[in-house]
């Protein structure tokens, strides 16, 4: 699996986790509603900065967006 | 810590435990060596694009080259 991908997967699941809609995490992340769903669809190669940013956001480690998770059959 | 200086740090033990001087990493990455330099220096925001394919050289994980490590005193 790309690397977009698993950061795609784990942000949405971060994010349904901490009961956080896109538009709320996007609130608290001062980042655009839209970028949130591109990132989340595995359109951008996000940078190390957003992606501790979100993180933070989540109250989760930057390293946990990053887990390749055992891909389901 | 930053998170471009925890990977900074990670990248650098990496190689060093792999042996590899940063010419060599980047060589077998296809990176040029002064880029190579300036992660290790915090100075760009590198993409996950960019730390995965490192992570795969260094056969480690993405997510090990964002890990927070304890801090010295």
């Amino acid at each position: 699996m790309e690397i977009r991908e698993v950061f795609a997967r784990n942000l949405e699941a971060a994010g349904r986790a901490k009961g956080l809609s896109q538009e709320e995490l996007a609130h608290r992340a001062g980042i655009d509603r839209t970028y949130i769903s591109s990132l989340e669809r595995s359109v951008y190669n996000a940078s190390i900065d957003v992606v501790d940013h979100l993180a933070t956001v989540l109250e989760i480690e930057a390293s946990d967006l990053l887990k390749r998770r055992p891909e389901k059959k």
